[in-house]
């Protein structure tokens, strides 16, 4: 089968399916004010991702899901699921851990090409085993499960030491079925984990972070050296609460998240916790509903016909902390900022449900990070156009 | 088309034909007595292998299988067959050397999750030319060729040197046709090798060998430099017998694998010779028919049926010794052994032809390899879960 | 649907659609003369690329190719289509460059088994956007866009600089519609690229190049140090007069390319200039039509009807020529040549339309590059069999 629903092959009885699926993203970056060019503008093939969904006996579902962005080559997704109830599934393998709010949402619809500054915090991809599942009509999603554990922002392919980590969250539409329309698109969720990290030297396992631009900003200590080098040397810990609020064209979404990983260099230890917290607001020019699945445009793009899809405009405001206690035993104030806070706009054109092309306007300040006083601000346009099927 | 044979494309003659087809594993591995952790428990992608299969022109068939699983990207196989007569088909590309018969058994069909230690002697993927073919009603199955050569265990994408390898395999079921119905299962084959091989202090050419919990238990010296390098200096010859029996539920299989490789370190030149045996026993407890190629289940997985699939035991002894002349002037005996021998309980659950769980325990005991006698044993319980379609 | 026509999904109006596309290429290499083997005989999977081509909503196409081949992983194509009138399309993302005429062809549908000289001149696949179109009735096409910029020879997955190249080209079949039959299948093309590239000592940004098989024969110092690295340090310029010619069952392509890079090693600055052209002729024996895109055979090869598919001859003769101004301070003559020339005659054996035998005889001969005197010729038999769809 092809069209609007996507190109699949399906038995008869619907017990066996497979999806060929995809998105492509081609973005560019210009950057504003940086002297010397140390960012330099690019052209750049952000995500490269064909799909593979499929069903088999109609209990079992696979998903695999390479991504050839970047210049390298990663499986981001591979998991499979067995689904005998609603109310529990079971997913075996990687994929993403159930934790962040926007790094939940599909990249092909967050509102804004980068995802904001509490993502860095969160994990990625994780494999492991976990059950998650619908309550009371969709009304209640929960997830839990045991993964290898990932560092902030990033994912694993497998894990280097026994310690695994715990992941749960819980999101809730506690109006979905209430008559008060205006608050039926208000979602609620928390999201925890705890586990335990170690490192060596060598594969010191700790996190870095990056601008919407992609930016280091901070890093731990690392000159491949046991007396240089800031591992992680324990108990790591990780909260969020989060929610969402769509309403007609309107569309609101904030999170909030702590870290906290217990780090060790030579003999000095310290248990450093980052936050950070973004709130974006969105408005859909043409009419249609905002979610966070995206705007399906209401007349597709057809210049035979004078329709021009969907227009959506945004803005967002978001930073990170790092705790003080990192410097300057963990991380060189000289070249790890302690603070970046960003402001953002943000222009959306749906041409159909498969096109999209965005642009944005992101301004990031950094406290500190520089050799004297602050990191220059990073002035950044992106621009991406995009197809999804 | 999609059903119980797969997800395919065909033309009405049959002639042209695309399937869509893969397989993807999902385990785990558990250590025990490991002290300091230097085995670390690990969820895993095994193997995560999209396949695409096509036939053009009714003669020529084509078979391209990347590989996501582990965190690295390869390509295990890329071969283009043209098949005008059964008895004789071309072979052109990266495929599965025709040798071991554990090796030649599809991954998502062995009995154990891993496969035993003859395996870590017979090569892999290899890049060549072969003709295959059976005879007498398929009683008599061969392949011959001629490849790059690849080193035990391994697979390679390209030769270093001019010499190349010939690789030849006879595998007969000589009951096949009888009327004695227990004797039908019966399948005895015979595989050698003969080639040349040589290497440089940067890129030896020669194995090393894995146990089932992919811990490294030998190799050879290598410190980069040319005084303390062995590497890989002329003749090498595999043979191996080979069979395995399937009556009813019951499966036994059983090979030997023998390698001879010229080495050299600094002016010291040697013949090592290794070798390896397993025998592999399994019951359906189902009742279902053992098979090289896996236990189709009566009865599919259904709880609203209350059918469970089909469930089979299976245990395994195997050992792989080191040639004492390898010691110590090719391999440094304080961190590697002499010998592997490893034992192994399994338990395989069937859900459907598609879906397999599978649970292992395996012990395996070292001859040497640690700094003071004998590296201390491995145990592991390695756990899979696997889609294949 | 699959046929001859290939394997696809296809909504009923057609505005949506997804074909599934393939080419494979198993190639062997064997060198004769070359003294211990410096050039290692092989067998090697030169290309193993599957395809996904559609269409969403009519207007926009998309491509993901990645390759497999020669034991890497790389994304070759993904670029995103708007297509609103035929004589101007967008293109967004990485896809081949709008330059060389044996590089734009098809690499299923070359005459020889590895491209001429001059394409080691001509950039490969660039990321960038461009508009593109057919004119006249096709009697003109041209495109233009704004790339990141590679190398001679080179793809890139993005930029390290501010710099763009702009690159054109116009391509014209003066004759298309005359009535003189014998000129219908001549074309003529120019193509021309500006732009800036600048580098360092760890990423140069300079090229090397290679011979038919795969032998560097050139390229730029390069010892980790600033002043023992030759970097690209400014304007880069190329421009290349191009034409083919087809009547019946002959063929002949040529073309020449010029590039003109800044380079600097220390202090010391200049402006390279490299050129190279080639001829190429055909012959397809069993008279068929000769094409850009490749021949396609009158009888499908059947052994059954005694049917044997097309065959095609050819000869080429190319050569590179490097500035003499590179020597001895940028380039070292000890093992980069100032001149290379090669000849070659070559078989095809069209089985059908999509599955191809190839055997070349290359003889590549070196001006220089060797310690003393002319590095030895390069003599070189190359196989393929491909199968593409």
């Amino acid at each position: 089968g092809a069209g609007r629903e996507g190109f699949f092959l399906r038995s008869a009885d619907g017990d066996f399916q497979l999806k060929l699926r995809g998105y492509f993203q081609v973005d560019s970056r210009w950057f504003f004010g940086d002297r010397n060019q140390t960012l330099a503008d690019t052209f750049i093939i952000r995500r490269a991702r064909p799909i593979i969904e499929g069903t088999v006996y109609k209990y079992f579902d696979f998903r695999i899901m390479p991504d050839f962005g970047g210049g390298q080559t990663t499986l981001q997704d591979l998991h499979l699921d067995a689904r005998f109830w609603p109310q529990a599934r079971f997913r075996f393998g990687k994929a993403k851990a159930p934790f962040g709010l926007e790094r939940l949402q599909s990249a092909t619809d967050t509102t804004f090409i980068e995802r904001a500054l509490p993502t860095a915090l969160v994990p990625n991809r994780d494999l492991g085993l976990q059950i998650f599942g619908d309550v009371g009509d969709g009304a209640i999603s929960y997830a839990a499960g045991i993964f290898n554990g990932s560092v902030d922002g990033g994912s694993n392919d497998s894990d280097t030491g026994d310690g695994k980590d715990l992941i749960a969250r819980l999101f809730a539409h506690p109006f979905k079925r209430s008559r008060e329309r205006t608050l039926q698109g208000l979602g609620l969720g928390l999201a925890g984990s705890a586990g335990n990290e170690r490192g060596n030297a060598a594969s010191p396992n700790l996190p870095s972070y990056r601008t919407t631009g992609q930016q280091l900003f901070f890093r731990y200590r690392s000159d491949g050296t046991a007396q240089g080098t800031t591992i992680a040397d324990g108990r790591r810990y990780r909260l969020s609460p989060q929610a969402y609020y769509y309403a007609g064209p309107v569309g609101v979404l904030a999170e909030y998240v702590w870290t906290s990983q217990r780090v060790r260099r030579g003999a000095a230890v310290g248990q450093i916790q980052n936050d950070a917290w973004q709130v974006t607001v969105s408005y859909v020019l043409t009419g249609e509903r905002a979610s966070y699945r995206g705007v399906s445009p209401r007349r597709e793009f057809d210049p035979k016909n004078k329709t021009f899809g969907a227009f959506e405009i945004a803005g967002r405001y978001h930073q990170l902390k790092i705790d003080g206690d990192a410097f300057p035993i963990f991380a060189n104030p000289q070249d790890s900022s302690r603070k970046a806070e960003a402001w953002a706009l943000g222009l959306n054109w749906y041409f159909n449900r498969n096109v999209k092309f965005a642009l944005n306007y992101e301004r990031t300040d950094f406290t500190g990070g520089a050799a004297r006083g602050d990191r220059p601000a990073e002035k950044a346009v992106l621009s991406r156009f995009q197809i999804a099927f």
